[in-house]
């Protein structure tokens, strides 16, 4: 059996029992009912995928996947290709957004190659290179279907090999120019929405190559005609090789009960489709900020995510899930440090 | 002269020079120009307020002050008047919401008696006791403008101790059974709104209480015909002990030119009642989260602030605004530690 096919037959629902518990010891903490709001949601989600994490310290780990795409030929990026190289290379030197930002939270950044379309000398970076990017889905196909299933298990394996070395807490990540392109599509398709309403400007895009990113979308689609029932039909034809190993995190992370941090429009894209895979990931995944990217508001509202970092950050790289770690930590003392009603021999509840 | 008056006067403009620097070396960060929002926005603001600040370790205080309200009588509370004493008790024991998440976030709590109806004789509580609770509005004024004026000052002295000690950020917070209801009057004088518009259910009020909680409210300022354009008159005739000292703790950290982190509902009408005594404090005050407290939103908007954090949460005691410091440090991390494109050799802004 494929690691992909395993995976997705060990995922589980998350313990809905226990979910219960945890609300009963929310709702007796020392505060009005309801008034920790997200920190209540988290904290039980977490109890409902593994009590263990919720009551222990957090081993956090950032997964960032690079990756190139062969629609950067149709000048729809404000960033010229070979950026992507170099981001990556300073992303693993923990010189970008997502590297001081998850210092700063404890975390630490493992970035993998899983498709740049140059070499990268440097150590740090994990060289898992499916193929030298994307085609170019104006013309042909993004990938083939055993490409995109290769994606999804680089996601799979690098997630295992993290949660085996005890991180039990991931976010993901990605770089890769023109990659809001195939986010664009994928929502697109899965939600059966105009390219216009889920297409931004990216990395600063002028008005004019707005225009013609949306137009390029709409033509991919109408020659591919990808399935929205099948994700991995969808990632091969539209998608991005480092959105397929981004949603294989979210697949692994299900599938070993830990929780994964979306990060903003790229990731939520990936998300979509392991949700799509599996609609137990659901549970799994936690949705941190609402990316500034124009369609990143609706393509979370179609996984039926509701974030709650407003930081009109549209970086990528994982920046926003991150920065939500913190906010994890925040529930884990909630759940964990807080005096109760009984305790305190209160009874207004 | 007065402590207020001292304090009011020493206020300065941000350093609207630095702030232009700021935002030239945030521009020059190894990332689209813009693409980290509300992190560029903190730290380019404390680079205004104080640059050694932006670029050292925060010290971190969130300074709870707790008081009883008189409009208690009115039957307007989920919760009866004792609680503020025993929540007082248990805020300083760091067994409530803000003890918990300002642990996680490396900062301390101090709490402080502005005027809880009770003797509290937990030594980490410090007495500043001006009255025992305010006078019910809807009767009589809240206090006199020599409390009000009073409660401003040991905010003012309880900021300035901290920071002399060594803190450079600091955080409201409060206690006050009873407190959302001169917070919406405060916000419906300020803002001529209706007091139907800023009421909200404070700690689970139902339905009926609410309705009357407005009217308590609107009976109040017929009564008192607050002067929008006093503060202190405001503060005085149908505010509270705990929302002036808080009011107090801004005006300091201005003054001393250090940043203060605005909670919700009830640190927001603080703010309005700082800012209308010397708009200046404006630029001082980091707002953190949109409190689920109906009239959170429309108060922010009054004083012209958008927060970040959408927790949903309604707890009040500093809470939200203890979540926002590793938000500051995730801003400092980006100023101080991201790549430069000069560095990178990349010339794509």
């Amino acid at each position: 059996m494929s690691l992909l096919k395993e995976t997705l037959l060990k995922i589980e629902p998350v313990d809905k029992e226990k979910m219960s518990q945890a609300r009963e010891h929310v709702d007796g903490l020392l505060k009005p009912v309801g008034s920790l709001g997200v920190l209540e949601n988290i904290a039980i989600q977490i109890a409902g995928i593994n009590p263990d994490i919720l009551g222990g310290e957090l081993k956090k780990a950032v997964l960032v996947f690079a990756a190139d795409h062969g629609i950067c030929e149709e000048d729809i990026t404000s960033a010229p290709q070979p950026v992507t190289a170099l981001m990556t290379h300073f992303i693993a030197e923990g010189k970008s957004g997502v590297g001081v930002i998850a210092k700063k939270a404890g975390a630490e950044v493992f970035v993998t190659d899983v498709g740049v379309n140059a070499e990268i000398t440097n150590p740090k970076v994990r060289n898992k290179k499916i193929r030298l990017g994307t085609g170019n889905m104006a013309k042909q196909e993004a990938m083939t279907r055993l490409e995109a299933e290769k994606s999804f298990e680089i996601g799979i394996e690098t997630a295992l090999e993290m949660i085996k070395n005890g991180y039990n807490i991931l976010a993901t990540g990605e770089m890769g120019i023109g990659n809001t392109t195939p986010s664009s599509a994928i929502f697109s398709v899965l939600g059966s929405l105009s390219p216009e309403e889920v297409t931004g400007i990216g990395a600063n895009l002028s008005e004019e190559k707005l225009v013609k990113k949306s137009s390029v979308i709409r033509e991919a689609i109408a020659l591919h005609n990808p399935d929205p029932k099948d994700p991995l039909d969808v990632l091969a034809k539209v998608g991005g090789l480092e959105i397929g190993a981004m949603a294989g995190v979210m697949l692994a992370g299900a599938s070993m009960k830990v929780p994964v941090l979306i990060d903003g429009f790229i990731s939520s894209a990936a998300a979509a489709l392991a949700v799509g895979l599996n609609p137990d990931v659901y549970d799994y995944l936690i949705c941190s900020h609402n990316s500034a990217e124009k369609g990143a508001k609706k393509g979370l509202e179609l996984i039926g995510f509701k974030p709650f970092l407003h930081m009109d950050m549209r970086l990528g790289e994982g920046s926003g899930a991150a920065l939500a770690f913190n906010i994890v930590e925040a529930a884990q003392g909630m759940y964990n440090d807080m005096g109760t009603f009984s305790q305190a021999g209160i009874d207004i509840v």
